[in-house]
């Protein structure tokens, strides 16, 4: 169950406490770890209720001159509606309460006649980024790191994926109105749309080796057209795994001094996984090109990002893409601890070094960035996660006297799921 | 089933796939298109949770100067919960997700002692405008025609309404915060409330002539003062079926420089349909007269719009006003094709000319607008509808050397409604 | 069930038309006036869809230079979500759809392993004001007295609390990201958080004198730092019961010109009510004390604002904090007519005398308000309310000619929850 559909809505695969309850008319009901269904006995009408709360802690190093503010938030709190119509049909709401996020994430109908072909119509992830494809509550660490930066986070198109060779090889294909690195969308910018693809493999799957069925590899791209204007620029900053910005294309009021996207984008990320038991590992590379205007001056400029991450489950349960499932649960009649997770990443992203002086203001603008971390989860249950997690973050550029001070921040994480 | 009882809950005519699921305990539990409902044994609790899902695309025809841009968009994301209380009370609350969409349509309580007389109080559409106060969901064109521009959308009011004589007579009136032209509104700008009312009779709903019980004809009005400002200032732009603005007043930032609603606001609008098995026809009329000032001038601005369409289902349903609801739907056991329905319009919207050039800016906005479209929808079953309507609409004024230049748009809908 | 438990979720004391229904499969659903509950079999999860929606109208009395506009407005259309994990873990999502409203007021996650212990943490009310940790469906007159602008409303923090000796003594102890009076806050304004404690005793619970075990008292209080900027002050200005300002600090454009909160930020509250029978009384004190930066000049401001009400049950029901629960329900078989409860208030609030000139306008903004109001509410059942009230407020200071007129405002209100 460590497919990393374009997406999907984290695949239920039936926790212990499910119980179907055929009444005696035939409408089935469901409470488990994973929501509240009701489907019609005949199955034509199926519907979930489900959702997440995210409460976080950001504590910064006290350090002079320090952006981050420490403080306590409320990160993400997201009803979720999701519905299967005739067996035939999905569809998905899943919106968000929190302060500064977009009301809407994901608004979609995916017609599935067979696994082999899945037509998405919407606003959902497109299939670029890995990290970003996983569902924000199974993610390893507290936030994700600097590649997500440079993928697309949510956008609106029409998708077509699907699973072939018995789940060997997954496919997507979709066309997109085009986002920023790192930014949703939802209309488009200019009259063009970009193309987003993905070939992610599960080689050994289909194999007798089942020990290493849990790898996983892939390659993805998007390419668009972007023409922003002095108002919505097609830019969008870059932010450190403590959601500070450390780039940011220049601003100005004058015509001419604001630097907006203009002509190609163009993404690539060879991506993957390994899941070996309570062991796991993720890596992914981006590199994002974009051209800019800066009134009368052109540029192609390119950034680049990876990431590696290694994980361990100490006890209770295996290491997965969707996330560790606790076989132990604390709460449960036989009262166990839960699962606990460990683990360690390294992220590192370049601006490309043309962007400086001209479209970006090297005082304010970091041109590089490195960064490692720490990570330890506590999995309650199917739906109680607790998280801490450091970060070290240190730049290269973007300060008046060199480089911009490193970041240290410690996040914590209350998170509830049902 | 087609009363355009003023916005009333596209009234559930429980479609095939119901089953009532009485529990052992008592509590029912339905699941079908319609969504999901659970009530107590005695009715004292009914609750409904539903909702729709709209992707659109616009297509522009790509000219020089022309105002819309090519775009995907998620049109409408409405969560809907419904409920009823000891079959005496009903509650409806919508609220919307899209990008630019308010956060609330609907939320009301009515009281129905009995179907002669429903008192409603609440946020809800005035019953004025025919193609206003059919669902978003069950519109013939994938975006309503002109006169919609010239009505009430959503007010917060108190309405009292019924039907009298086995169906044949609907009434309602209320009482309302009053709102400008095309728009919602959530306070009052004034002191003074707006009267809204509206007969419609179905003559032969009561008679033999069976034939004829969709035949539907009416008459709204409304009335009351409005008194805006510079911020505010009661008043809204015109837009066309593309969705792009094609009538402003003027505003500007000194004292004086802004039209603002000043005085009396009168609609009136003969209004019907017929809806004859596979036919089905719908026309309505409006007349808005707004008194506005800029400065020291004053005048009283009259406003005209109509709209004639037509429609057929070729196979699969019959036509209506709520909908068609297609008697072989796809996914079901015996897999149909659901329904097809073609339709075509014409819809017209003279603007006073005394507004120019004082109070509008005849370089910017056009003082006449003229458009026809056509339509195909496809229902596949009652829970997916997939669109595509083309408009054409040509302008009288409205650019700088004379005329705005037409719009051709093409629009299409995937729609999933629960 | 008259526990001022810190914004409990109304403690549903299942009501009449309860009826729990275990289906073959052990999934157990209910349909009760409040709400719909879904719970597995194991209680592993249990989820209720809940929420509440206010028509309000507002009408001032008619006078000139009167600061509000009558008006009818949706006060709130909140949906909320709840939910019960292994019996040991609760959640909460209240969210709002009124316009002018922060989208999200409740947020958490609550750890109870014991009555007496109990772990919450996310966004909700802080233990502090008495009438604010009444829930807005609840309070006894259609908007809260003065002393609810000095406390805070939503905060994001980490809070302890429980019930010791059978209910006797209630304390709550939390850390939050500290709030401006009478406001709700998202994140920190600076790195240091408020701590809020209240201790609240019921003295007469455990004890044999039944007729006094409506009867609580306690003290809450808060201490914690705040250093606002420019853009955002720490400070919120002070409301009418009519919702208007009265009150408001000074700001301006240029440095210097605007008061920002600038040290600590003590508030102290002993408060209580008496519930016996048919007969209500509730009272609270608030002092708050926040030190404020104006250039260079500094000042420690302290308010001061108390309230005193009494009702009485005329028929149909019981006086209690949380709410009058009619026994002879409107709509049920044996119809009834609901309740009908009386009450009145005085309330008064005192701005420190320092706080003008150089901090506030005594032109603009009083220095004391002094208001008395009655009320009456018709509770038809345990979903549907009806209330209406009459409040007088008069005013030292704030106006350019002495003192603000006073604010003479009838409000009524159509409530249903569910």
């Amino acid at each position: 169950a460590q497919t990393p559909a374009p997406e999907a809505p984290p695949a239920a695969p039936s926790p212990p406490p499910a119980t179907p309850s055929p009444t005696p008319g035939g409408v089935a009901v469901k409470a488990t770890s994973e929501g509240i269904s009701v489907s019609s006995p005949d199955k034509a009408v199926m519907l979930k209720l489900r959702g997440y709360i995210q409460l976080d802690g950001r504590f910064f190093e006290s350090k002079a001159d320090r952006p981050g503010s420490t403080t306590l938030l409320i990160r993400r709190a997201r009803p979720l509606l999701e519905g299967t119509l005739f067996n035939l049909f999905d569809f998905r709401l899943l919106t968000d309460f929190a302060a500064n996020a977009p009301p809407l994430w994901d608004a979609y109908l995916e017609y599935r006649p067979r696994k082999e072909v899945r037509v998405r119509v919407g606003k959902f992830r497109p299939p670029v980024g890995l990290e970003r494809n996983q569902s924000g509550i199974n993610t390893l660490f507290v936030e994700r790191a600097l590649p997500t930066d440079l993928v697309p986070n949510r956008d609106v198109g029409v998708m077509v994926h699907g699973d072939l060779y018995d789940g060997t090889l997954n496919y997507a294909v979709g066309a997109f109105n085009g986002t920023a690195d790192g930014a949703s969308a939802d209309t488009n910018l200019d009259d063009s749309f970009d193309l987003a693809a993905r070939l992610f493999a599960h080689p050994f799957r289909a194999t007798k080796l089942k020990q290493l069925s849990g790898l996983g590899l892939g390659i993805a791209a998007s390419r668009g057209l972007q023409f922003g204007s002095a108002s919505t620029t097609g830019e969008a900053p870059l932010r450190t795994m403590g959601q500070q910005t450390f780039f940011i294309f220049r601003t100005g009021t004058g015509a001419g001094e604001t630097v907006i996207a203009h002509g190609e984008h163009l993404r690539l990320s060879p991506q993957g996984y390994l899941y070996v038991g309570p062991v796991g590992a993720l890596a992914e590379y981006v590199s994002s090109t974009q051209e800019v205007n800066l009134g009368q001056q052109h540029a192609r400029l390119r950034f680049e990002s990876w990431q590696a991450s290694a994980s361990y489950v100490v006890f209770g349960g295996k290491a997965a893409y969707d996330g560790v499932k606790p076989t132990d649960p604390v709460g449960a009649e036989a009262g166990g601890w839960g699962a606990v997770e460990l683990g360690a990443r390294y992220a590192a992203l370049d601006v490309d070094p043309d962007a400086f002086p001209i479209y970006a203001d090297p005082t304010r603008s970091a041109r590089k960035a490195r960064g490692w971390g720490a990570v330890a989860n506590w999995y309650l249950n199917g739906n109680v996660r607790v998280a801490t997690s450091y970060d070290h973050t240190s730049f290269e550029g973007g300060a008046v006297d060199g480089d911009r001070i490193p970041e240290d921040v410690v996040m914590s994480r209350f998170q509830v799921s049902w």
